[in-house]
This record gives structure tokens, C-alpha cells and sequence, in this order.
């Protein structure tokens, strides 16, 4: 493989807000002249944990110094409890005291958390300043990348302040997902798995047969399927970014993985591998429910076993996943809209209360964690 | 004049976001359902400083009432100095507390502060929630309400975090002027002669004839003129609406405005008569400097002398004000964008050095404040 070129380029299209993102393998020494085209800037701020910092600033710093870009690196502490106003508000006085201006471009170098907090910064620093990407989780590449959301979390709750706010590019490295551990390269598959599920079969039966090269990070093979469950997001985000429609079935597997993160169990569970367990409950409500035809569910169970995700649904009293789902939609009215499977690679969102989409008995016998996860 | 009826309308188009002031006499009480209208809101929460919720907010809350939407009262103090993000904070809990949701509007009733700060927390509270603008000074009415530009200040300095995001509605009341000091009045009619001067003689000659009937809010010549000033923010913005180019000539007598503000010469000097020295001295460079025909400048300060505004520049060493514009701008390059006035009606940005836009005696003999002003 020719060292630094990107294997794979999707132009994501938001009307005048497009840009690209860059798949590759072992490309990190590339992405200094990539940023400077895309954000014309002079200066770039590395926003990054410290282990992730330590293992690839170095690299990226090198390409933006040859590439004419002075930058610095703004740590933060890992975890979600960092993404919170009080950091946001420490980046701006570190970004001031680096001089940043408006042709200073922010790069967000880490997992999820570090691009929402980077990006709501450099949404809002000077009201706006260039903000690029450069994933290293699987969950992030897939998901966080695409879409524009960013923020931070108050005490009351997740992601409740923030902007839509499109980053100039998304350099992904393949490479970088190498220290990730294995089971955060499964729950960062659970998402790609999603967006297979709900909008292209096709995809979905390349997981099916090749789920395991990818989290072997087999490159070709992973740029190429990384590829293609952006596309689907972006589609889906460029006919709906400011959510109000299609852009809901992206929630799909999302009502109960909330409820289980909210409720606390699973202390630690992470975020793909909580909603691998909501996609594989709302595929088998789907049947129950009678929005699709028997089949997908276990089908859908079975392609996320097979790549070790869990589909139990962690033992909670039903009340509990009530109460959970509720204060989860408080804002809204009383009924969710549930993201349904029709079959696979197709997925609908359906008002229900929250008594109809937990069925009588549950969590269901034979699905609960511990006896089948 | 038919009660609660606006006098003008006009449309502010910014592709997708466009939206409507609408100019009137006496009609907040017809405000709720131009809001529920613009918005779709459910409910309101009205931002705003005490003594003028305390006199405008009963109207606007019980026509709100009738237009079926439920609100709340946020109060913020007053001055320059609450626009920061500690005050964002409270109102975002004090949102969460109101169970505020993207169907729930933000409402700033006040000046350019309340604006800004409501309007910073509109663009980020759950990502975006509906915005509307009710100002109550001239200045927020000429100046504020028209641009998208929110935010608030930190210590280091004024807007250096913000958004552009724009209101679904401006609804102005005149009849709100009327409690608002002369003196206010008059500093607010600075920026609306800012606009003519730099985009329209025509309407420049009419606040030669009509600017002492605009002080006296005259309801229809003030709905007039407001809506005309308006319209050429509104032009000037859409043609620009992230101010690279032509956004620039709003920044007319700003270079000089900004740094007597910052050198705290004139303490209490406000925003609209520090804008009126700056424009003064402005078009006197333009042409000491070659840029306009002789006559413009003693025209632009003969009309703002006699709607009781100031035109001298206050007795600062010339040292002190080469630093203040420099680090005004030391995030760009050292040349300063300067807005010359090529003759009235029209302006032109020049890019300029701080020691070529003061003259070598500086403040001018003659020109001083105490002498002139």
C-alpha cells in the first residue's frame, strides 16, 4: 500500500457546508497538507487526551510544521464527564493564549468525546472557527464524524448544549485504531452495523460475511465498509440535518440503550455495545409488534453475536426501564418514536408509548443478560 | 393609527433562514401571536433585565397567554458585563428547570446585551431552539436585530464567544423608546446614520431634515427611517452574511470607537457616541488621506453635531491609541481593514496601518473632545 495516500474519499454534502472525509491506513503523516487545504488556516490547535496525544500528536505536528502550519496541543482529561462548559471554556482561554484568530483551524485528535468538545469550542470561538476531525475510535469514525452535532453535557444531562456545526474534513487513519482495545472496536461496529440495518442490505450481508476482517482492521477492506456506513449517514443527515424526520432512524437500537445507560446498569457498559442490545430488543419488538416479517431479528441477533456484542437485555424490573424511557423524552410528548425494523435495510420510525414498546414481561425470558449475552 | 397594527414589515433574507421584522407603535400586545406564528412554539421564556421586564414584560406575557403559549421570565442583570458565560450557564439550567424543549422559544426583551446573551443561548441550548427578538433600545432595533451575530464577552475581551444564528422574528415597539433617556435615543440614531452614510444618500438626507422628529419618535417617519436603516443591515448582511467582504463597511468609525472604548477614555462614553467620534474622524482621514472629495466629512459631522452626538476625540496620547488598535486586532495581520467614506452614501474598506489611519498629531488640534464636543 503506497504509504500516506488515502485509500477512499466520501464528500459528505450539507448545501454549502460539504467536505470531505479521507479514509486511509497508516496516514496520520498526511494530514498536514489536507488541513491546510480545507481550512486555508496558519495555525491549528490539537485538542486530545493525553494517551492519545502522546501516541500520535507527534506525527500529526510533524505534517502540519512541513506543511507550514505552527500548531499546539490542548489536553483535556478523558472521559465524558469532561465534556462540560467548564472545559469548553478553559479551551477558549488556551486557544486566546495561543492567538488563535479565525484562519487558526481546530483538530480534534481522539474518540467522541474530544470531537464534541472540540467542536462545540471551535463552533462557538470567534462564533465559528475551522474545526477537523481526525477520529481514532471506530465509533467515532462511524458515527461522531458525520452529522455535525457537537456539544457538551450539563449536570442535567447528556449533549444538552450544543450546535450543528460541520467540520472542513475528517482525516481518518486506520492505523490509529490498532491501540484501540478490541472491545471498543466491537461497540464502534455495532454502529456500522446500524446503519446497514436500517437503510442498505447489501452493507449488511458484507458484515455478515466480513465482520471479522474489519475488526482485524484488515485495510482495504475496512476502509471500504467505513465508507460506506458514512455514506449512509450522510445521506441521511444531508436530507435531514436538522432532525426532524429520516434523520430518526438513526435512533434505531437507541430508546432502550438509553434507558439501560440512564438506569446504570451495566456500569460500564459502553455506548455500541448498549445499543447492540437496543438493536437486537427493537428488531424483536418489530416482529412482536407486527412491523416485520419474522426472520430479521434473529438474524440481526446473530450477526452481532457473531462480531461479540451483547443482545441480553440487562435485568432491570420493567418499571425501571419505564420510568427511564420517560425521563429519557421528558421534553417530548408522551409517546416515542420508536425506530421499528422492517426487514433488514429498512426501518421506520413509530409513535409508542413506552408500556407498548416494552412488551408484558420483561426484560423478555431467554433475551436478558446473563442467560443469553 | 390602528392599535397593535405594524406600521412596516420587512423581510431579511438569508437563504433558508430568512425572516421578518416587523415595525410598529404600541404593538406588544399583539406580539404572542406573531411569535406562536413565526416560531411554532408551545411556550416562552422571556430573557430580559428587571426594570424593563418590569414595564414591558406583563403586555408581552399576557398576549403570549392568548396566543395559547405558556411562559416564563428570565431575569438577567443589567450592563455589559452579565453577557458572559456564567450567565449562559444559569440560563440554560433555568431552561431545564422551565422544561424548555425545541418547541419552547427564546425571547430576549431588552437591549443589544439581553440580545446577545439570549440569542448565544437560543443558538446552543439543545443545539438551536426557536429565537425572537423584542428590542427595546434604538440601538438593538438598528443594530443588533439585523446580522445573526450573538455571544457573549470573557475576560479577555468583548464577542469572543458567540454564534451566528438568527431570530425567527423582530417585533419592534416603538411606544418601548419612550422610557428609554435621550441620550440612548440619540446613540442609537448613530448607527442608523452609519448605514446611510456608507450605503444611501438618500437616506442620509432625510435624517439631515428628520432626525430631531426620529429622537421624538415620531411613530410612522421613526418606522420609516428604522425600516430603511434596517434594510440596508439586512442587504449588506445577506450579500455577507460571515463578514469577509462588504460586511466590513458596518465597521464604519469602529476602528477608532473600538479602541477609545478599550482605553476607557471616556468612561460611561456609550457604544452609539463612541461610533459617532469614529465616523467623524473616519471620513476627516478619508479625506486627508486622498480616499473623498472635500465636504463629506464636515457634512457627516454637522448632522451628527446637531442630533446632539459628539465628534471630538477625546485627549489620549497618539501612542496610546496606535496599542489599542493593534491589539484590537492582534489576532489578524497588522494592517487594519479601514473603512473610508468615498463620499456620502458610499464607502469603501482600505487596508491601512495603524500609524497611517493617526495622523502624526493626533488627536487633531481643533477636532479634540472639550473643544469641539
Amino acid at each position: 500500500m503506497t504509504h500516506g495516500a488515502a485509500l477512499r474519499t466520501l464528500r459528505v454534502h450539507l448545501d454549502e457546508r460539504s467536505y470531505p472525509i479521507r479514509i486511509g491506513y497508516d496516514t496520520l503523516d498526511a494530514a498536514g497538507p489536507a488541513i491546510a487545504e480545507a481550512t486555508q488556516a496558519t495555525r491549528a490547535a490539537i485538542v486530545s487526551v493525553a494517551p492519545v496525544a502522546k501516541r500520535y500528536a507527534p506525527t500529526l505536528e510533524r505534517s502540519l510544521r512541513k506543511a507550514g502550519l505552527r500548531s499546539t496541543r490542548l489536553l483535556v482529561p478523558d472521559g465524558d464527564r469532561t465534556k462540560n462548559l467548564r472545559q469548553a471554556a478553559k479551551l477558549y482561554d488556551a486557544l486566546l493564549e495561543f492567538g488563535a484568530d479565525r484562519s487558526t483551524a481546530v483538530v480534534a485528535l481522539g474518540g467522541g468525546v474530544v470531537g464534541d468538545l472540540a467542536g462545540y469550542v471551535a463552533a462557538t470561538y470567534l462564533r465559528g472557527v475551522p474545526f477537523v476531525q481526525v477520529p481514532t475510535t471506530l465509533l467515532a469514525m462511524t458515527d461522531a464524524s458525520v452529522g455535525g452535532k457537537v456539544g457538551v453535557n450539563l449536570k442535567q444531562g447528556k449533549n444538552l448544549v450544543g450546535a450543528f456545526y460541520q467540520p472542513r474534513l475528517v482525516w481518518m487513519d486506520i492505523a490509529t485504531l490498532e491501540s484501540l482495545p478490541a472491545r471498543q472496536r466491537r461497540a464502534g461496529l455495532a454502529e456500522m452495523i446500524k446503519h446497514a440495518a436500517i437503510w442498505e442490505a447489501g452493507l449488511f450481508e458484507r458484515f455478515e460475511r466480513d465482520a471479522e476482517k474489519v475488526l482485524a482492521l484488515e485495510p482495504t477492506l475496512t476502509a471500504e465498509l467505513l465508507e460506506r456506513s458514512c455514506a449512509i449517514k450522510a445521506e441521511v443527515v444531508s436530507r435531514d440535518e436538522r432532525e426532524a424526520g429520516v434523520r430518526t432512524l438513526l435512533n434505531f437500537g437507541h430508546t432502550l440503550a438509553h434507558a439501560i445507560e440512564s438506569l446504570g446498569a451495566y456500569r460500564g457498559l459502553l455506548h455500541g455495545e448498549a445499543v447492540a442490545v437496543g438493536m437486537a430488543f427493537a428488531a424483536r419488538r418489530s416482529e412482536a409488534l407486527g412491523h416485520a416479517a419474522t426472520g430479521s431479528a434473529e438474524r440481526l441477533a446473530e450477526l452481532l453475536r457473531s462480531a461479540g456484542l451483547p443482545v441480553g437485555v440487562p435485568k432491570h424490573p420493567r418499571r425501571a426501564y419505564l420510568d427511564a424511557m420517560r425521563v429519557d423524552k421528558k421534553r417530548t410528548e408522551s409517546r416515542i418514536r420508536f425506530v421499528v425494523l422492517r426487514e433488514i435495510g429498512r426501518a421506520e420510525a413509530v409513535p409508542l408509548l413506552p408500556s407498548e414498546i416494552l412488551p408484558r414481561r420483561f426484560p423478555e425470558p431467554g433475551w436478558a443478560a446473563g442467560e443469553t449475552a
